[in-house]
């Protein structure tokens, strides 16, 4: 087999078949075929798509590139969820702990922030202490322990996604489906899941702007997990606006611990609700998910949820104090304001900006060799239907460096827009993909 | 600039401007960018194509990555011929001293052979003596003494269409109208002349199999290279069956000997002639191609064109004897015969397969490292339209080591197709694209 006759055969829109694609990602990872030819091969994928049975062969390819983790012997189902990724995006520090309270096992494996969306370790880091960086058996112990662990990712899972993300990153061949299907579903498949809730984001904050392009990928992810005998579902959420009011690691961290409280905004705990009460029904948790958002209340209102938070951050090196003392978070040193130029209501939120905004203040990163300052981001003081008078605030900033500030209030004067009127409500949840069940 | 974003805007359809793909030939020359950003680059661009400002940019960057010749001080028009390539297509051998002979100077840079086609660097390599790896002040020297040099590729002229040329080859990229062009005509501008004849083929024995691709790479040539200020004509001629009756590199001089004799099969010498004749037409020779076709025939029975023959074949160190006794070109071995399974008519003569035989017998390269054996080839006893008998020989097979003939006899038995009446007759040429005068 030679890699140029397997390009040449997706460049001219033909199947692949499983061993040309196991040959290919088997020449990714043992670095048999070089990069040149790999990149090629991506921008035939990007124009000619894949078949599902491709999409799955790639998939499990990139899964047994590494190790595929074993958890049957735990007493409880495995359940986690991904979200594609957004801005204030913060639900897994609610829903691991959550779930995790109410009997089942989260084995979560994430990521970092890149461009205008954060990243689940960033925001872990931000708690003193908090250790990501596990190897897989100390991963085990305190998975065992808390029935949640919360790492990053590891050279033993999927190392065929690591290369291949690299090589995608500065060949311009990150936009495809089915690439972006096959290194999620790789990743979570490997973490040794029953089943996994995915959180589909679209709107102005998210990687997928326009709603069909997200059921596609949703669809994709949906197919391809259930044909390796997984229980997903996909849910297609609203990425227009900010979720809940807190931007930057340590803020949003807090803003957590408040939806842990019983308190926080509206938005994120509805989320937060949802998310669980899939990871419940579909880990058979519950019989239904209606149930199962009783189930994630009742885990909050009861404080088991902020035990097993304390728990997790504790087993993993972090000071648990700061679920009851947030004030023991990194802060940044300076705030300053976004004023309303006139009365009205907030008809919209640009994301991406509020997003590109925390990242230029140093909450995020432009290039993944950057580092984060935990401290800094953003509070909206005001979201799509709030009615503002004239010079309120809309919105505070948080930062470090004066330097840094001017872009960052340039992009957020931008970011709102008043109107005269509130704009119609729209559904956080758009709509479910692979449900099994009426709610 | 950064290379990702100019992969990125080619692979959502955007155009390129001149500094763009400035910036990205100048980053292939001096290999400062990394020839995996160059294939997904490449990819996207078979995908996409290129607009006929972004081809101009292109052939203009890899002609000016080096050396251009200039060779305004000599007291005639510079005229070349290029052939796309095709089986026992071996017309430069004629053309070249024709026009020579008659005042025209004729600097050409030739390739090799590869696949099922042959190349004039191999063919003329079958000249016992005879160097095609003349430095350019060398080339210059034999240019001016003769009015013609045949050399291949140096290092100086145009570096990066090699380096492309060698990625292109390992990533199924080598396929696009756009690169194919920008490859050819970048050299070929880079020869310093003035006027270019272009020999497009079409049919099984050619790259483009159909002839609207022919023609469309034929008009890119055409326009680009007029773009450039040169006079450029295209021919899409025939290449179903092979051209002539020789196939073979020291079979295909001893042909085009014949043709220099003024004998030969008619179909060479009909295409030489056209070539010839657009040639001195484009520089000027003569004011109407109709003349040139005189001029061509006058250069051949004068023996003037066999003169200048002989006189590079010397310049370039070759045994010019050749010329007078051809039996002094090297010959295979041993001979044996395709007799037809029938009476009846040549119907068709698969000239890729009859190419791919000659390869097989060690005539060609099936990769580019290949050596070639110079004696071996074919003889095509009949062509199409000729009326055969059950038994005859249609082919004779010169081969030197056994174990290469099965393969090459079992494709030639399927290669003749032998029906009961003969095909209509089609002609050689079979449209000129870029003409500029009635003929």
């Amino acid at each position: 087999m030679r890699a140029v006759d397997l390009i040449r055969k997706k460049r001219d829109a033909a199947e692949l078949s499983r061993e040309e694609i196991e040959f290919l990602i088997e020449g990714v990872t043992r670095e048999r075929i070089p990069d040149y030819q790999i990149s090629a091969w991506l921008m035939a994928v990007v124009w000619r798509g894949m078949s599902s049975a491709e999409l799955a062969a790639l998939t499990e390819a990139m899964l047994h590139s590494g190790l595929v983790l074993d958890w049957s012997d735990l007493p409880a189902a495995k359940v986690d969820k991904h979200s594609t990724g957004g801005v204030g995006d913060k639900t897994s520090l609610v829903i691991a702990p959550v779930v995790a309270a109410a009997g089942l096992y989260v084995p979560m494996i994430s990521g970092r922030g890149l461009g205008h969306t954060g990243g689940t370790l960033d925001k872990l880091e931000s708690i003193p202490g908090f250790n990501v960086h596990l190897e897989l058996l100390e991963f085990r112990r305190v998975l065992e322990k808390c029935r949640c662990a919360l790492i990053g990712q590891t050279p033993e899972i999927a190392p065929a996604d690591k290369k291949l993300y690299a090589l995608r990153d500065v060949t311009a061949t990150v936009e495809s489906p089915y690439l972006i299907c096959a290194s999620i579903m790789s990743k979570k498949m490997a973490e040794g899941i029953d089943a996994l809730v995915l959180d589909v984001k679209t709107g102005d904050g998210a990687f997928m702007k326009k709603q069909e392009n997200a059921e596609y990928l949703a669809e994709l992810m949906v197919e391809t997990g259930t044909r390796m005998g997984k229980k997903v579902v996909a849910l297609i959420t609203d990425m227009e606006q900010p979720l809940g009011r807190k931007v930057g690691n340590a803020l949003e961290v807090e803003e957590c611990i408040e939806i842990l409280h019983g308190a926080g905004p509206a938005d994120l705990r509805e989320l937060c609700d949802e998310l669980s009460a899939w990871m419940f029904f579909l880990g058979k948790r519950t019989k239904a998910v209606s149930e199962g958002r009783e189930l994630a209340a009742e885990m909050i209102t009861s404080g088991r949820a902020r035990d097993t938070f304390r728990e997790i951050i504790r087993a993993q090196g972090g000071d648990a104090g700061v679920v009851d003392d947030p004030s023991r978070l990194p802060r940044a040193k300076h705030t300053a304001y976004i004023n309303s130029p006139r009365s009205g209501y907030v008809t919209a939120i640009r994301a991406e900006s509020v997003g590109v905004a925390g990242m230029m203040l140093g909450g995020g990163r432009e290039r993944k060799e950057d580092s984060v300052d935990p401290g800094v981001g953003l509070t909206l003081e005001k979201k799509i239907g709030d009615k503002v008078e004239a010079g309120a605030n809309l919105c505070t900033v948080h930062y470090n460096l004066d330097s840094r500030l001017p872009h960052a209030v340039g992009l957020l004067n931008k970011s709102f827009e008043i109107g005269e009127k509130p704009p119609p409500g729209s559904p956080l949840v758009r709509k479910i993909i692979g449900a099994t069940e009426t709610q």
